[in-house]
C-alpha cells in the first residue's frame, strides 16, 4: 500500500468544512515555504476559509508568486499580505550554483529555473516583501508584512 | 487591528510541533490550490511534519512547481506526488484572455506571466501528472496520481 492510499483512505473519514465562501474570510494571502512541519492553520490560529495559502520550497516570491497574489487580490479580494520564512529551512545555504551543476551533468539539460537558494531568512524575506511592493499587478500593498518562524516552537518573528 | 495583527496575536498561544525532522516522514509531496478552504493536513489524515505543500492558484503545474518537487525529491527525500485540483476552483472558467487585457490595460505592462485558468478540472489535473512524469529534473515518478478535492463534503475522487 503505498503512502498516497493511506492518505486517500484517511480521507473517507474527513468532514469537509461545508458550504464556505471561497473569497477568503480574513481577505488576507500566505506565502510561506512547503516544509512539511508548517502548520498554517494552527500557527496562525485560523480555519478553513480564512486566507490563501502560497507555498513552494523556500517561500520565495518570483513570477509564480505574484500571478496568484495578483488573482488573490483581483479575483477574489484580499488585501493583504504575510510572507512567513522559518528556521532550519532546507534552502539556506543551499549551495546553488553546486546544485545545478550537478542537475546538468546528471539529466543531461540545464534546469530552466533558478533554484532560489539563499543565505539568509531575513534578507530573503524582506526581498519578497520589495518584490510584492514594487510588483505593478499586485494592487493593494499597504499590508505586505514578512515574518519567520520558528518551527520547533511554532513562534512568529517579525521582520519587516 | 490589522488582520495580521489578530493573526500575530493568535500565535503566541501555538504550540509548534517541537523537534520534528525536515524530512518529510511521508515521503511525500503535494500540490495544490491556493483556496483559502484546503486544509491540507485535515483532509489527509495527517500531522505537520508528514509532507510537503506546494500552493497556488489553481493547483497548477509550471516550472515553480517543477523547481520544488524538484528540491522536494533531491534533497528531502520525497518519492510520491498527489495533485489536488478542487470543486468551484477560481480558475475554473476564469477568461484568461480578458483577464489578461484588462490587467494589461490597467497597469500599462503585459504580464509576464500567463494566468493559468483552465476549463476542466479533470483534464488540468491530467495535465500536471503528465508534465511532472515528463519533467527530467524530478527522479521518482511511478507515484504521481491526480485528485479531485470537493471543498463543502471534504471528499477526494481520484482522476489519474
Amino acid at each position: 500500500m503505498s503512502v498516497i492510499d493511506e492518505l486517500v483512505a484517511n480521507n473517507a473519514t474527513y468532514q469537509g468544512p461545508g458550504p464556505v465562501p471561497s473569497r477568503p474570510a480574513r481577505g488576507l494571502a500566505i506565502v510561506t515555504c512547503m516544509d512539511a512541519r508548517i502548520d498554517v492553520l494552527g500557527m496562525l490560529g485560523i480555519e478553513a476559509g480564512a486566507a490563501h495559502v502560497i507555498r513552494n520550497a523556500g517561500g520565495i516570491v518570483t513570477d509564480a508568486e505574484i500571478r496568484s497574489l495578483t488573482i488573490s487580490q483581483r479575483v477574489l479580494g484580499t488585501r493583504e499580505v504575510m510572507i512567513v520564512h522559518h528556521t532550519d529551512c532546507g534552502m539556506l545555504g543551499l549551495a546553488e550554483d553546486e546544485f545545478t551543476s550537478r542537475l546538468h551533468a546528471e539529466v543531461g539539460i540545464a534546469p530552466t529555473w533558478t533554484v532560489g537558494a539563499f543565505a539568509d531568512l531575513d534578507e530573503d524575506v524582506r526581498a519578497g516583501v520589495a518584490l510584492i511592493r514594487a510588483s505593478p499587478f499586485v494592487p493593494y500593498t499597504d499590508s505586505v508584512r514578512g515574518f519567520v518562524l520558528d518551527v520547533e516552537s511554532g513562534r512568529l518573528r517579525e521582520v519587516c
